[in-house]
């Protein structure tokens, strides 16, 4: 059985920075799952109709097909109970709160931070369908977006309760990382593979987590190619 | 078997205000415990001085003296394990993360809205001390901390994860309260008791959240004593 991930590509087919891709990666590796990944542009939205919709991540396990990354968490997990992400009810309805901290409280302060960095990276043929998308959404240009001093002051209030957790526990989720770990770290690869830019100190107590998270699973996300190691990009 | 909470009081012996109490309230009527509070005021240190430190909330459960907020939630589990409140171990490593939420998040912004407010229902004996010791943390005086309109800002972007979860649930931690809301709802019940001021406009999903959280347990919140209840206070 073949085990795919459809997983945004930039500029460069190896250069992946899509969050809620770099979550699923990260699940599948906790499980141990072995999958390829097609790389996926924002306008390939035929490549993916069969999914019944347009966005990654989208997992083909077999026979199944699943989308949204956490749906796909979950998916996971009933399918795959060993190495548990989410968790009893009791720690899934707290595992919800994670990904809603990484998507309205942590995205939108690293976005301000890095958004004509992402840009950068978007592939050619996507430029003008990700200007136009995200610039109705945010009722903005990009260039208004962008204001990484801003950012990082609203980023630095954002991970307080990260902070003060990751003083007591090597992981949010305890001695060992599980999906709220994952749920949040998706924010820090995106920034990573788009980015230069530190987004935490090294004092930090999230930085000794940061790279707690790039070395896990064989240093799944320190391997990771960012948009530095591709010639003339950055 | 009598079970006493000492629980901070100001200028009234009935208006209660400490959001960690009301951590401790909620939790011991999510148990369904009978308990008595004693009224306490800052500078009575010598009173806790059997707790071993100066600082409420303090449980004695019998032959049992517990002290800080989230320690009690833990003797509660413990020694009281019907109606879990942290829930198992993943789900209480999760836990941990609201407790941080609403004392590094959802405080700092709170304390800007209402500062003078809480000031103004410090006890008279507790003044000076309350003073001293929150402008030597702040490194200000309270009345360069009082920012309303700020503050409000603050909390309306730090609020952002609890709407989105409770735009899809009743409560933080799913269909029925437990630690995730009473951890965080300990700094509403902190506002209200020392202000008439809004946090949240009624069309906001944490309103609803709000309401729900106020109504539970015969009304243990909404029964409360708020300052706007004290001839003369406000």
């Amino acid at each position: 059985m073949t085990r795919i991930l459809y997983d945004l590509c930039g500029i460069d087919e190896g250069l992946r920075f899509s969050p809620y891709c770099w979550r699923v990666k990260y699940a599948l590796a906790h499980k141990g799952l072995a999958y390829e990944t097609r790389p996926w542009h924002f306008t390939d939205k035929e490549m993916l109709a069969f999914s019944g919709q347009g966005k990654v991540p989208v997992l083909v396990d077999g026979e199944e097909t699943v989308v949204d990354s956490y749906e796909i968490f979950r998916y996971l997990d009933r399918v795959y109970p060993e190495a548990s992400l989410l968790g009893g009810a009791d720690a899934e309805a707290r595992a919800r709160f994670f990904k809603f901290y990484a998507e309205r409280n942590l995205a939108p302060a690293i976005i301000k931070t890095v958004m004509m960095d992402l840009f950068n990276v978007v592939a050619p043929q996507d430029r003008e369908y990700f200007r136009e998308t995200r610039e109705k959404a945010f009722g903005r240009t990009l260039e208004e977006v962008h204001a990484p001093s801003r950012g990082l002051s609203q980023l630095d209030q954002a991970l307080e309760p990260m902070r003060a957790r990751l003083e007591e526990a090597e992981f949010l989720d305890g001695q060992a990382p599980a999906a709220a770990d994952y749920l949040v770290f998706g924010a820090f690869m995106w920034a990573r593979t788009v980015s230069a830019a530190d987004l935490v100190s090294n004092a930090d107590p999230v930085y000794g987590w940061v790279e707690r998270m790039l070395d896990l699973h064989g240093g799944l996300g320190r391997n990771a190619k960012r948009v530095v190691d591709v010639e003339g990009a950055y």
